[in-house]
């Protein structure tokens, strides 16, 4: 079965967007034993839409079709498809009423242009899209299978995961014999986890995957066949054991997932004073319905005054030793944390970049405080200063650490591979 | 002329890594008025690539090929396109000697594996890559120029920017005469945008796209040859009069970035006191180094008892009108003013969802203030439900035009085609 994948739309091709979806789409299909052999990318231009699809339909047995779905003038992929088929364009009255339906519910009047969104061409079997107005088909053509979906991200996802890989699955013979294990990992980069991880003999049929995702590295552990499947036991304890203090959190994309999923439903609160990561630390975990029931607040105290007016930190403690020092931060995890008496309360401060360092306090340096109702952790970091993202999103990380090895009673301060840690 | 680009390498293919070269590639040709045509994206399999290097050779004029250049086993690029010549690979002196240099200058001993990289094609002209161990070359086949760049990043961009786009120059006839001009919406969907902007009669050689980056749809307006450029402002007068409202900033990507371009340096100060919005109005002007010059500090008060004990918002105000209210956020955006007497507040309390909507207050539901040193405006609007994430988005991003208008002298509140608006 030999799968390939079509990227429409000019703002993908110009580069005017990064192309997300076919990256998702590629890791999402490898998740389930499927390689996607192929990429083509072309604009909004018809006749290298119908080229590209007469062209691919002699070579493929399945064709994801992204892009090109929505009402406007440059969205041609339907039309392409009836051109290459040799088919004209039908009505589809159920998709019709759906749209109007959709409409309807939210209160908005249908454009005109939105009715072209019901044309499909003859032979096409329509795909639902249970959440948005551009439904998908799918069409046989040569060799072929090619099945349209829209570009907006959020729906092109539901779609393949709802409809397409069962799609593929009811089509083809697809063995379901694989295995993906994911590893959250922080503090090494990719080189230093690979030249460690390369120490474990992997079984036949199994690989180990490197993804980076800002400030993580994320191990993919993936077999194929009975055989490496029975040993991924074996394989993963040899991994952990490898990792260490690295591996943070196990099958989550985030700490922020991982604290989240360790404090809902508790009754623990947390209270969150930031400076330099300037809400990072609160926004992660408001991204999870529920969280309002443990995140009491997150205060963003980005200046000096708003320190000692909103956390109680002391002014001569903020002369002494500066805003971003040990004593200030632990100032400000005692105070946020006091307000409304939480269980626990992180706080940062530090030089994102790329001014405001100095000599003795580089960009890059930052100093996390975790107090709880039996005392206060801190300490001061020194995180490579590439980027202001990435002492953010480092300094994130690090904190949500702290808490998650606090809440497993664990080590509450330990080293990371590539964080530097200054002396108390 | 016609350009295109052939990426290669299973990392890319596969979705362990985004393309980014690809899109860098693609809009920076496009500044030189240069339309890429078609990107095929294919794995670490010689037979793939030699298929693909004779197959696209017939189609374009020039094509650059990305990796597979670096001197390990699965980098074929050199290889296939000796093959698809028919051509013997032939040691370069001239690499070979560079090669010996660079590690010598490195202080590193040469692997064997890297002498690979002095093998050419017979007919290659070589194409020099000061920054790295992998040289470039340019081969005809049939109709085509292959032009082959390595794969990390800064090598691949040095090598367009110093090697490529002069080559190209120097073997086509290449006019700059190309500009681009972009403008930033909200509160319209894309079709009803099409269906407005559709009034106009483009000249030729214009082209209009629209972008969707929640919340905004972004609109560019291409010209293409001097007759086209020298309408383009009669041509954005008309954009201008029907977009109306809906247009919120030119050559922005967000409307943070143009708050933080109406505020830094003006010695005016902003508080923002969020609840549904969860820290993202703050989190996206911190994005900004020189936010610090005016954000005096963002509180994501989740809680009432944060907003009662940290805002001082009324409990019989939240007892009365419930936290999700008119009075509610503007007596938030009023407290956190006060604070530090801060110039601006912005203040936000919705249903961001799944959960927590209610027959009066359905999912969707925002309140949202705008407190000045003169008084407060403020607004419950009522979003599409469709995601948590573009709750809080839309919010934000309705939050932030109030402050711009404000901040221009215009109308703090005005309608927007879809989002609805509660009557006081």
């Amino acid at each position: 079965m030999k799968l390939e994948m079509i990227c429409t739309g000019e703002e993908v091709l110009a580069g005017q967007i990064v192309d997300t979806n076919a990256a998702w789409f590629a890791s999402t299909m490898m998740e389930h034993g499927i390689e996607c052999q192929r990429r083509v990318t072309v604009g909004d231009r018809l006749e290298d839409l119908v080229s590209v699809f007469e062209e691919r339909s002699h070579h493929a047995d399945i064709i994801l079709v992204n892009g090109g779905l929505g009402p406007t003038s440059d969205d041609l992929s339907t039309e392409a498809m009836a051109i290459t088929k040799g088919e004209v364009l039908v009505e589809n009255s159920v998709w019709r009423e759906r749209l109007e339906d959709w409409f309807t519910r939210n209160g908005r009047v249908m454009a005109a242009s939105n009715l072209k969104q019901a044309l499909l061409p003859a032979s096409a079997l329509m795909i639902d899209n249970p959440v948005g107005t551009a439904c998908g088909f799918a069409v046989k053509h040569n060799r072929a299978w090619f099945f349209f979906t829209p570009g907006v991200p959020f729906e092109f996802k539901q779609m393949v995961v709802e409809q397409f890989i069962p799609f593929v699955k009811q089509h083809f013979n697809i063995t379901g014999d694989v295995a993906l294990r994911k590893y959250l990992t922080l503090g090494q980069g990719e080189s230093a986890l690979a030249d460690e991880l390369e120490k474990i003999e992997l079984p036949e049929g199994t690989t180990l995957g490197y993804r980076s995702s800002m400030p993580h590295i994320e191990i993919k552990l993936f077999a194929r066949g009975k055989m490496a499947i029975a040993q991924l036991d074996k394989v993963e304890a040899q991994i952990r054991f490898l990792l260490g203090n690295a591996l943070v959190a196990d099958e989550k994309k985030s700490l922020a997932e991982e604290i989240h999923s360790l404090l809902v439903g508790t009754g623990l609160t947390l209270s969150v004073a930031e400076s330099c990561t300037g809400g990072m630390i609160a926004s992660q975990l408001i991204d999870f319905p529920g969280s309002s029931s443990y995140l009491d607040h997150g205060l963003v105290t980005y200046s000096n005054e708003s320190k000692v007016k909103v956390l109680g930190v002391k002014p001569e403690t903020l002369d002494d030793h500066g805003a971003v020092s040990i004593a200030t931060v632990e100032e400000m995890a005692k105070g946020v944390r006091a307000i409304l008496d939480s269980d626990y309360a992180l706080a940062t401060s530090g030089i994102a970049g790329p001014g405001g360092g100095t000599d003795e306090k580089p960009v890059g340096t930052v100093a996390i405080a975790l107090a709880t109702k039996g005392g206060v952790y801190s300490q001061m970091i020194r995180l490579p200063r590439r980027s202001r993202d990435l002492v953010r999103s480092l300094s994130t990380a690090v904190a949500f650490d702290m808490l998650r090895r606090e809440l497993l009673g664990e080590a509450v301060i330990i080293d990371y591979g590539s964080i530097g840690r200054f002396k108390k």
